[in-house]
């Protein structure tokens, strides 16, 4: 008891220091970085009145491409891809047979004329009554053989070293980081403790439902369910209130996908904070700008949401050299 | 950087204390208390052959006649019976019609012939619409009104007190404290925090779906829907991998309901343990015995399986005076 109470009165002294002038040094200085800082110092002040309660302090990150370099295939992407190919050179599925053959051709615009959300059911029921072990170490696996095909790193390298200290700021003053991605949950969860220490439990994805089954041994397991549900748009604030059970006070996101908990999270009664990450950098990293025309009103509308240009703001991208 | 590294190090230090004499001063001394001390010892020593790392430390506790009393009617059922009531008496539900006029009349065997399944499928969409801050205040307004019939005192005092030493025990030798309950997760989650400081992140329960909009204001919030998913046997584990990401290691149950996640828990790699408790003390609690067969089954199939007497094991069953 003693020694948890040294660590409480330590922890506390932790969260009460101010942002100090090394906070963030791969963020540019400038209004973004200033913002972020004053920000975090305002809500943490016991002092101030837009003080935030420890247990409060919630912050959404998304993965692909705002805390990931998600061009020109996110890893969950990749993975299924190889994946599929590697079930039907087995006989295990129909790799001739639409949509799987689409996902194993990484041909978009086949799946997209199929139905996305069709073509996402078939690609999470080829994968029904795998372990939930076995389908992480395959994800492992997988990562530790390919390479970014421009950077020719592992994609675990691939997360933006300025959402790393951001992440690493705000856990610093208390609050819990979580990674809210309409990627596929098992997959990034594989790879999230090791590549950026958020643990499994912190990861809301995309979802397979799952089941549980005792073996002939009398071992209890649980294997994917041929079901999915997406944890895009709207659902990712319907999720956050099932997992999490609070309202976010920090959102980051870079695309209309986020808007909804970007929203969720500056119209609450605390005062809330939102970065869009800004994809106009097609030097260090990628230049595009499909679908971000709602969470780029929602920025310009509130005071405390801020577009992020990684052009402008990021005087580094990427943890190896030369980005 | 620095402080957090002071934290760490004060972390491990805890972690690495011996299980102390004073540890557990309700629970009798006998071969629970021992087996629980010396499984706690075992798995947290960096040189035992069962060390289990820190990560890995999942413990999952029921809540209702686990860590609370259930008897006569548990903190979820009678929150439900008196709000849906006041409902009718406001004439926006029919209080006349099944199903929702037996839980109003807390009707069980009504309920049974209805179907049960059926019957919750109709409670919770009796709350579709509401606003998820708003049922949880509703939740702590039934408490703070409401007394145990029998022991006359308030809901968040039913919490048994070996278990809250048993959660702090966990607690502070690096384990994760999760509550895995069949009650609504909205109804434990508006108490959990302040009852017995678990997080409305770390209570997993059956749940309604939920619904995002955003208001003529531009506010966004969650309301419940009208579908909902029971956390009860199998689903318990599958809830756990979906929301956890990780097999438990530490599994505490009262009834067949948690036999699942009790054998998940066992039959993991690491070396697992389970409680069951069995209440068989009429004059400080209650006696009963229903649908306890699997569970009593596992425990007595499992060497790190027990089974609790509240009668024998327990010095102290609540926190009040007298029991």
């Amino acid at each position: 008891m003693i020694s948890r109470l040294i660590i409480a009165v330590l922890m506390l002294a932790a969260a009460a220091l101010p942002a100090a002038a090394d906070d963030l040094p791969s963020w540019a200085a400038g209004p973004v970085r200033t913002a972020i800082l004053a920000w975090v110092e305002a809500v943490t002040d016991p002092g101030h009145p837009d003080f935030i309660p420890e247990p409060e302090r919630i912050a959404v990150f998304d993965n692909d491409g705002t805390s990931s370099c998600e061009r020109p295939a996110n890893l969950a992407r990749g993975f299924h891809r190889d994946y599929l190919r590697d079930m039907a050179r087995r006989g295990e599925i129909d790799g001739e047979a639409m949509p799987l053959s689409a996902w194993i051709a990484d041909d978009r615009q086949a799946l997209r004329d199929f139905g996305y959300r069709e073509a996402y059911d078939a690609r999470n029921a080829a994968f029904a009554g795998m372990e939930v072990g076995a389908f992480a170490d395959s994800v492992t696996a997988w990562v530790a053989r390919n390479r970014h095909p421009r950077f020719g790193v592992p994609y675990t390298e691939l997360y933006y070293r300025p959402m790393a200290e951001l992440r690493e700021l705000l856990a610093a003053h208390g609050f819990q980081v979580w990674i809210v991605t309409g990627s596929t949950q098992g997959v990034i969860r594989a790879i999230s403790e090791a590549a950026i220490g958020v643990p499994p439990e912190r990861v809301i994805g995309s979802f397979s439902m799952m089941e549980y089954r005792v073996d002939e041994k009398g071992t209890g397991q649980v294997v994917r369910a041929a079901d999915q549900v997406s944890n895009t748009y709207e659902a990712k604030p319907a999720h956050i209130e099932n997992r999490i059970g609070r309202r976010p006070v920090f959102a980051a996101g870079n695309s209309n996908n986020d808007e909804p908990m970007s929203r969720y999270a500056l119209t609450g009664e605390r005062r809330g904070f939102a970065l869009w990450i800004h994809h106009d950098d097609a030097v260090r990293e990628y230049e595009y700008d499909r679908s971000t025309n709602r969470i780029a009103a929602l920025v310009q509308q509130k005071t405390d949401a801020h577009e992020v240009s990684i052009r402008r703001d990021w005087v580094r991208v990427f943890p190896f050299a030369g980005r």
